[in-house]
């Protein structure tokens, strides 16, 4: 603790990207490199007897996973609702009540809800810090922060870099949520998506004007990547199936695709994924998607171990 | 350890609040008194290393994780079955051998389950300690020493206390445990109910005739309550659905019916609720059920060290 | 350690029994009964900070908290998919990167799969050892691992033994990897069923020819066995209700078969048991399938220590 002050993450919810600066964003990557050195025995004291709380309206096995591994790694448990049958109006009626009678068990809490808003509502009246783990098709703040770490350490650094974003801009919580982040530094951005799949208006507001471009090929924009973010075409977004096919025939990775790419290009990926990277993609160089997977068990592990510990960083 | 004699509650399966001498319920309160103010890392020995098997056959999320927060912070942990989907009949055939074999992996087993007399059933079987977390119509006995706590806890005593229960007293196994709880001490008992929601007769054996009234309205009690304990009016228990919103139109707690009552009258209830208090309620300083909720950790932390460590009392 | 070299598991895949060399399946149960006797304290260091991944694909409750004890009681924890819902056509598209990722989070993975080969594949992708917990009708190396140690453990040997199974020998999984270790044994083998529910003759062929006999009736073997391995004959293999009553009619084990039988011999199941074993039978000396079970615990507890521990044995 540098004069006295606790962390600036410590006793914070985390229910947007845009809630945090620049300099508390690399807060969180430096303590993510931090935790991943440091000595199994140290790391399992940073949580240790703690509790997090894990309340999943809507099914995710991955993000629970990835919090409940970090949240062991550093010597701490987790106990958590799982419910994603549960109707919307049963979810409306008891939702405050849960919120606030599980915050009473446990010392932080993660949420992930369908109704946007949800995780903000759930942090004013919880007296525990809450993560939001997504809500609506809104955000998804601890996977933009995962997603900017592993290009700043794949990458050795952000500002400069063009990173081209591609699949369902407009239904993907996790691209939202990029983008605000990458918005805090000198990035250029390139949305690569059919016409029906662009980027909802009100999120390019947070942008700066010039620093992005749409467009509705790869082949456009390929050869000055630095980076090369896929999402998922979900099929439930398309009336017309063989609008889906269409769709889901353009949009995807390839290894030929890659050839007219940089060669230290890196390619993310949220996962799950189904189509859009081809599996002979896994064994390149620029495959970064599991990589980027498993370092969120650290990054969540930092992130928990700044909101608990005051005096960690 | 006195004289060398286990705490009275060692080893002991938790059936029926009726198993229970006014002694035992005191041991219990002033152990979760002293769990409450104890340095968590002298909390955390009370269970090292033991386990929690939780059976249930009924969904139950806030008591299953009330019942995990309290182990963990005894420094235990829980595993278990949740199978709410399961047909009576594969219940039926595999419930003995499930008890048996899950008790052979655990140090004390949590049950809850749709029909009437399986915990004490299972307690038979099992060789570990079994404690009943509902079992079809009939009891909750740790939510009736969690009511019975809070009522002690924030009243300074029980004897003397005049203790209103509204609304389905019929079907309520929290209002059957606590009936049977409240039996124990000198309080008079008012209950209220629509007149097909009236507490079923065999319960009212167990209670002293001159110690309760019943009633239709709140009205005519709310004046002379020390404690009003609220319960859910469910839906499914009516043929007619105009029948149900005109009950539930008529049991309900709001800021006026509670300005006719004595200024230290406490509100309880053993969640999740519906309408039937009011959200203004919920700043009152009347309002306890949320309190209630949080001292459930506690409550179950004690007991769980008392069933598991002879020399914890 | 002798002589520096880890133990024979340590690291290992646990796939199939076929996988494993007498030795190395007598390693294992020496290390089960070292693991038995341990001071609790010595025990739980074993995996102190170690996780375990739980795939499950479909329902297992009793495998899943049996391999949960096991890892607890050696200091360790387990987090877990339990997906039995999703369709096979998910299931197949997100298998692959669902075991790549989770490998990252967890230090060994248990996984069940209704398809064959699925262990098999997800150990050759995982970064982590994968242990078998049931994949399609083919092996569930642990339970039969835990089948010969119950043997061993009660009869002092398993050479020279005549064992018995009967059930459902075509479909059950436990059967074929019973089998597959037995025939690392000098065993006789007496296989009874109906007709419909004989062994597949792929398994026969692992089998040496003089080792085994086939037969529709328990009478006309009861009087040389020393082992009786009773499997669940499931109703849904029957197009015609009727053919299933008799079949469920003829293979059973109560007081008056077991009559007819040596006195020492010992009764197996895997559990979970329908009708094929009567109430009756659980109180008599040969019921050893509880104790079995709870052998499980042990058994999987020493695995995972072989597993994580090169220098335990």
């Amino acid at each position: 603790m540098l004069g006295g002050l606790p962390n600036p993450l410590f006793g914070r919810d985390i229910v947007s990207i845009r809630d945090f600066r620049r300099s508390e964003l690399e807060t969180i990557f430096q303590a993510t490199t931090k935790i991943s050195n440091m000595p199994y025995k140290e790391r399992r004291q940073l949580a240790e007897g703690r509790l997090l709380g894990l309340i999943f309206y809507e099914p995710s096995s991955r993000t629970k996973l990835s919090f409940e591994s970090a949240m062991y790694s550093i010597g701490g448990s987790s106990i958590g609702i799982a419910d994603p049958s549960t109707s919307s109006v049963e979810k409306g009626e008891n939702f405050t009540d849960t919120v606030i009678v599980v915050s009473g068990y446990v010392d932080v809490l993660v949420i992930r809800h369908s109704r946007e808003g949800a995780a903000r509502y759930a942090a004013s009246i919880s007296e525990k810090p809450v993560i939001n783990a997504g809500s609506g098709a809104e955000e998804h703040p601890t996977q933009a922060m995962l997603d900017l770490y592993t290009i700043h350490r794949e990458k050795g650094r952000i500002d400069g870099l063009t990173v081209g974003i591609m699949g369902d801009l407009r239904y993907s919580r996790t691209v939202y949520s990029l983008l605000y982040a990458l918005s805090k530094y000198d990035t250029k951005i390139r949305l690569i998506s059919p016409p029906e799949l662009r980027l909802r208006s009100d999120a390019l507001l947070d942008i700066r004007k010039d620093s992005w471009t749409q467009h509705t090929s790869i082949d456009e924009v390929i050869s000055e990547l630095d980076v090369l973010y896929v999402t998922r075409i979900q099929k439930e977004r398309f009336p017309d199936p063989t609008e889906y096919q269409r769709v889901k025939g353009s949009y995807y990775v390839d290894t030929s695709i890659l050839e007219r790419g940089k060669s230290e290009l890196i390619v993310l990926h949220p996962l799950p994924r189904v189509d859009e990277i081809k599996p002979e993609v896994d064994r390149l160089p620029q495959a970064k998607y599991f990589l980027q997977a498993k370092l969120g068990k650290d990054l969540r592990a930092a992130l928990l171990a700044l909101i608990l510990n005051p005096d960690f960083e």
